[in-house]
């Protein structure tokens, strides 16, 4: 029985890395289905992500004989199993359509991951996620008290045994503590073309600067709001007859699918971050 | 022998304008060839543009019929003769591109204008400039006389008759004075996505920011440094691969498409300012 | 009470017509709230599309007042009640994108119509669509039989009501006197940038010519197939990486985006026939 | 001193060759700069690019050392110096937009190529090519003696020692014979979205159809007409406004831009070509 598995690797950027890695896997009897790699000359730092096919190594021993190299060549490393799903928790307030549409795209199967549940500070979009049958949590968000609504989101978090966090349109600001423990994990969608319009109200601050192009913005979470590293951007052609609410009805379009590429590669573990800022092997 | 017109209008929205305008219009056996027409609801502003074809009536005679209608709708409006070509004087430094381009199209037959002269603060670009037969001024801009330079560049633009000035990436500011005297008649392609990036340097500002798409702006200079009313913006995608050089490289094709787009769309009076945005009619 | 209307007139261009028209729509005391007009050199055919807003006129009495100016101009026009939503009947085969995406769009809002049902020639989607408490009629169509399943297609339509028919992939092609008496009332969107890959299977035709975009395109159904006039197309940019899989996934997207868009304007009158073309007032 | 070589490789695929490669790389010392692989499923083909500086071998020597490794792997490979600039001959017509785009791209250093000539059937260019310094040979091709035209075509190809050929808008057609000994040498661009309409008059092809979007394709010649491996494509949107001369107008900018990407990707050896279609490493 054959083993697929993801190798991700940052090190200082010197000779005979490839040589080295893609030797040791050929030692083993593995097969490269997909290479890429990417050296920053600003840095001097190489990134590397190779799709392993392997036929008798199991993960644990992989990473046992990986060591040595790894720590020869100072990487900062992980491997993970292909076959094993992650699991992604949605956060949502009272807009649907980035739930709608990842939840249609986890039940075409374009999305590589189980939803364990989804948690929302509203009850409106309880029905809809129970037909795909997920279990819903609504935890309401008190202006003078979110410290315990995030205590029970951070509570159902944990037990959901989540590796990832979607907020796909969540308005709510996540404590700086919470973005700490899931720092790479938390992924959001901004309804701006970052930098522009961070902050609350994109589409109205857009229109009143006159712009001809609305965009969206997918990027990890970072305790600075709308400032952690971009994975992904998209925009859409807007014009002078196009009223605010146009501007929201165009850009829901532009969320969706910049979200759902930006989730879709980081499950497939084609996205390291480098600082504030993303290697994307899409 | 036909004459061609067009017919810019903008006044407080009401019932009836249309009618009174193309009543107006036929009345003096003029077909209306193009028709653009914009109801801004947020300020009750109506915005007109008639492509005008008139077999008899003189530009002058026009206007002495049209005053009354304007005066009782309270318009704010201008007849502009089509067949007379516009006047636009091109400033640039020393990056070629944009300049490049303009001239091309030009003589290409893409932009119906006259350029009367080319004026720059290096001598770089002369020997190209001249091969097209245009008029090349040298005007050194010391940082501690710019007054001086200023009053020779205005003196230029006068002197040259100038309808509109381009600045095709000249990497000067220009003083507030001369912004106020060619309100709605100077045009900047400014390197960036805007509001993202404004002021110096915006690549290595994008570079640093780790966005994955870079963009130009083609605004109206107003005082404020890149914050005028913007005509046109386009994007080009970008990735972790690129270096700073590349973003240069690859933006300069978003600036000379974004540039020659809203230069164009001025030329044909498709461009109407509206407080620090634009109607543009293209 | 005030009532919107919308005048859609084609008719052989010539001096007068926006001064008639909207003089008429000024005497019965209309306003006009959105224009667009267009006049096909080529042809020598004028198009226009009036959005109206009148207070105290009834459609009956607007036609009624109209006509004479219509004779006059030999126009083909129609008035339609902006008040009024179009009915649209929904037909689809086994895949759900297109049809998930037009019942989010629907009950968010974006599609202006009621969908009295859908239609398929298989039983997969029943689910989904009772969700949203729409009926479902399953008519399977067996190669042998087809024009009893088709005859009962079109009963189901006629009860139905329907003003416009929606092929949101369904798989199946009409009869042509079914095109004929429903001729510019049926959209399909074809998973192709026509006329590129008519016809079966395009993402496979484009994966092996080894095309760098695929595309769709929403078009009118007329009887020869995949040949009607298209309304909407758009596209998206693949490369050597993707097999013919992922061409289906990626053009899902699309196709989902330019039926939508296709849709949203016919319902709006946005699109006049000319020909086998569209004139689009977007 | 360093050198600086591209080698590129395709082969059947199977495990341990980038493991043998890039040893053997790190064997010599050299160090793998960017690094692309490609295996085709459907095919069970391999394609590999490396970008590699090497302090001490010689072309001479790497190509003797590598040799067994070719062979033991079956592979199809070249080393190309990537300090040695490809010699381009340029060939046009009348229309100047991708000559006069290509020619400042070069001058600019985006394509890193000599330009030994321009050969024209037309002698229209002849003074701007003189311009930039370039030779320019007038061969006019007469409908009833098009082979000794071709043969003088040739002549100069060869005289000029050239790599590659670009047909930038040559409106000609290439003897079957010259497309076989230049195979994978001759680029073309076309002036719509291949495979729709290949032949004459595309632009007018496209007003026919009333598409939405027009396009551009950059493609390898061979003997059949515009049915070579495709390089690049890209698109620009249009609408019934536009008349078949602003397709032409507009298009120019899709056919610049499309032409100099595939020229740029071929120049630095990011395009292998697989059967009927291509892998590009861009």
């Amino acid at each position: 029985m054959s083993h697929n598995y993801r190798l991700i690797v940052s090190c200082p950027d010197r000779v005979g890395i490839v040589s080295r890695v893609s030797s040791f896997i050929a030692s083993q009897e593995g097969s490269i289905i997909e290479a890429n790699q990417h050296s920053d000359l600003a840095t001097g730092r190489f990134f590397m992500r190779y799709d392993i096919r392997a036929n008798a190594l199991s993960a644990h021993d992989f990473r046992i004989a990986f060591a040595p190299i790894a720590e020869e060549f100072e990487m900062n490393w992980r491997l993970s199993d292909s076959d094993r799903r992650q699991r992604v928790v949605v956060m949502v307030s009272k807009e649907s359509h980035c739930l709608v549409d990842l939840l249609y795209r986890w039940s075409a199967g374009e999305l590589d991951c189980d939803i364990p549940c989804v948690i929302s500070n509203h009850d409106d979009l309880r029905a809809m996620v129970a037909w795909y049958g997920i279990p819903f949590h609504h935890v309401a968000v008190e202006p003078d008290d979110k410290a315990s609504a995030f205590a029970e989101v951070e509570r159902l978090i944990t037990a959901a045994e989540a590796d990832s966090v979607v907020l796909a349109r969540y308005m709510q600001i996540l404590p700086p503590d919470l973005c700490q423990r899931y720092a790479g994990r938390v992924i959001n969608i901004h309804h701006s073309f970052l930098p522009s319009f961070a902050g609350a109200k994109p589409y109205h601050q857009a229109f009143e600067r006159g712009v001809k192009l609305i965009g969206a913005t997918c990027h990890y979470v970072t305790e600075e709001l709308d400032a952690g590293p971009i994975i992904e951007q998209d925009i859409q052609r807007v014009s002078h007859c196009h009223t605010p609410q146009d501007l929201v009805r165009l850009g829901r379009d532009v969320e969706k699918a910049v979200l759902a590429r930006g989730l879709r590669w980081h499950l497939q573990d084609r996205v390291l971050i480098h600082g504030n800022k993303t290697v994307v092997f899409s």
